[in-house]
Parts: C-alpha cells; sequence; structure tokens
C-alpha cells in the first residue's frame, strides 16, 4: 500500500519535472526566435504550449485523486498540495514564454526589439534559462542552496527589467511607440518569469523544512 | 464531527468572501486614484494589499489544515482544493490592484493616464470594479448563470485592452513614452485582473457541477 503510494508520489515529482523541462525548451526557443525574429521557432513555442496546460491538468487531477484515495497526512499532503501550487506556476512560466513568442510572431518578419535593447533582451533571456534550467534541478534534487540562488538570482531579471525603464525612458530612446510597447512588456513577461520561478523556489524550500516562511510573499511583483 | 467540519468548510467560503471584498474596494480606490492622481488613495490602497496577502495564508493554512484533519473526499475535496486555487487568484487581483496604486503613486502629482485614453481606462476601471463585484456575489451564491456571465463580461475589458493598442499605435497618439509605457502596463494590470476573475468563475462552475470542463484554460492570456 506505502509502496503503491509512494509510487503515485514520484509520479507528481515527475510530472512536474516533465512540465518544467518543456518550459525550460520553451523560454530559451521563444528568447532565440526573439533574437532572431524566428517565425517557424516562435510558432513551435506558441503551439508547445498546449501539451504543457495538458500535464498540468493531468498532474492536478493526480494529486486530488492522490488526496481522495490516500487521506495522505504530514510531509505526504505537503508534497501533494505543494504540487498542485507549483504546477500552476510552472504552467505561468510556459504562458509568458508563449507570450514572448507571440510578440516575436506579431512583429515578423522585423524583429521586435529595436537595437539598443538587444543586449539587455539577450541578458533577460540567459537569466530566464538560467531560472528555468535551476527550477529542473529544484525540482530533481531539492537542494535548498540552489533555490537560495534561485531567489538571489531574481534580482537580476529585476534589474534588468528596470534598465528596460531606463533605456526607453531616456532621452536618447527613439524606439516607435509600437517598440516602446513591445519592450515594456517583453520586459515585464521574462519578470515575471522569474518571479514564478521564485515561488518555486520557495514553495521547496517549504517543502524541505517545512517552515512556511520560505514561502513568503513570492508573488509580490 | 461533521458539523464541526461544516462550520470549517463554511469558515474557508467565508475567508474567500472577505478577501473578495477586500479586493473589490482596492480594485475601485485604485481606479478613483489613477483617476484623479489621489495620492492618498493610492497608498491606502497599497498599504491594504498585506491584509489582503496575510488573509490568504491564513486561508491556506486553513484548508491545509483541514485536509489533514478531516481526509475529506468528493465534494468536501473539492471545495477545499478550489478554496487554494480561488485564493491564489483573489490574491493576484489584490497585487494587480495595487500595481495600479503604484503607477498612480509613481506619477504623482501627474496624472498618470494622458486625455486621450482617460475614457478607455475610465471604463476599464468600471469593469474591473464590475468584475469583482461579481466575484464576491459569486461566492456568495455559486450561482452558475452569473458565472457565464463572467466569463462573457471579461470580453469587454479584453476589448478595451486591444483598444489601449489602437490608440498607442494610432498616428494620433501624442502620448510621451512614459505616457505609452503606464498605459501599456496598466491596461495589462486591468487585463489580468479579468482573466483571474474568470478563473475564479471557472472554479466556481466546477465546484457547482463538477464538471472539469469548465475550468477550460482560464490562464491563458
Amino acid at each position: 500500500m506505502r509502496a503503491i503510494f509512494e509510487q503515485e508520489l514520484s509520479a507528481v515529482g515527475e510530472g512536474l519535472l516533465q512540465m518544467s523541462r518543456q518550459v525550460q525548451t520553451a523560454v530559451r526557443d521563444a528568447s532565440t526566435a526573439l533574437a532572431a525574429a524566428d517565425l517557424q521557432a516562435a510558432e513551435q513555442v506558441i503551439a508547445a504550449d498546449d501539451a504543457i496546460d495538458q500535464l498540468e491538468r493531468e498532474l492536478d487531477d493526480r494529486c486530488v485523486d492522490l488526496l481522495a484515495r490516500q487521506q495522505p497526512v504530514a510531509t505526504d499532503l505537503r508534497i501533494i498540495v505543494s504540487g498542485l501550487r507549483m504546477s500552476a506556476s510552472i504552467e505561468r512560466m510556459g504562458d509568458l514564454a508563449r507570450h514572448v513568442a507571440q510578440v516575436t510572431r506579431l512583429r515578423y518578419p522585423e524583429l521586435a526589439i529595436p537595437e539598443p535593447a538587444r543586449d539587455l533582451f539577450a541578458a533577460m533571456g540567459e537569466a530566464a534559462d538560467k531560472a528555468a534550467t535551476d527550477v529542473v534541478r529544484l525540482l530533481e534534487t531539492h537542494d535548498l542552496e540552489l533555490a537560495a540562488a534561485v531567489e538571489r538570482d531574481d534580482d537580476v531579471l529585476d534589474h534588468l527589467h528596470q534598465q528596460t525603464f531606463n533605456l526607453t525612458l531616456s532621452p536618447e530612446w527613439a524606439g516607435t511607440t509600437a517598440q516602446t510597447v513591445d519592450v515594456t512588456l517583453l520586459a515585464r513577461f521574462y519578470e515575471r518569469f522569474g518571479d514564478h520561478a521564485v515561488a518555486i523556489a520557495r514553495r521547496i524550500s517549504y517543502l524541505v523544512t517545512g517552515d512556511l516562511e520560505h514561502l513568503g510573499d513570492y508573488n509580490k511583483a
């Protein structure tokens, strides 16, 4: 009985891991597509998001089914409730990667990002890629050090987000209104992507330590 | 035993209702503050968001505690899991109202919204107020008709969101870059506010009917 439950619990972990790997691919490809105005890559990211949404639904059904059949308590319960929480954050990260791809598609064959902002978005793409990669590793390892690092690293995305404002609001900014709108929204999408990575990192820290303090106000953004 | 459980279940509903009423106040006051560059009202919305976050944490603890002690199944389980979901959406709606207030504070004593966009934002404020009011009523009544109406009404916010793009991208747009950035982000905040109202409406439809189809892809936005 317990053995079967353990299997089902690890299936929840596997589901989260599978979702996070697809999000890692999505955000990497979305950033590449954005930088190169690569319509085909953008379309792939947009199409692939349905699979992530479907994984979330399956994972949630599995969690609710586990709650009903196994009546878990203590750590088991915490794992399942955290699974429900983390699947929502990972799904949302997939949506945000899709949004980046959708802007790319909208502006194709033009590059959505004007030259003066390209370095900033290259850095944001790297930071988001790192966050997604760390989330995958976090779900594999439940490493508290890594969880703390994800939270620290999010300052990079927040700082880059702020820099996009500094850029568009500087007297030197010569972008069109459409470019200002795109830069503003794209930077917001990356910044929110990082917030969700932090939410997952805090959820895992809570899972490992049982300390609610870890959950904090991760949605503040 | 069952009587106590019923009490605890209704306490979850009460907590959601309390959160939703505070969000209703927050979004109404945030829109008023935005329209009038009312710094004091904006500061109040920003300060009040902490209370909503605190309510969410308490509600989540209560739900997890209920899962552990009462080992609910079927409808009871659905109510508690939905409570966890809806508290997250309501908390997020509070964050978005706070974001509107924060832009208002950032631009004070100037009006953040330039004249040509004010009617649009007045309409968005009204639509968001209606969505928040309907969410409160939905949590009180679990009325399926109202849930369907919330979903339909969200088209209004989506349409207004689109109109803000049409406005800023029109040749007539004479706003500064800062105004373009503010209009873009504020419209996004209102649009997301509506998406979360739809998420809650679908969650309640699922709660009443048990039909997962109601959940849909409400996060698509």
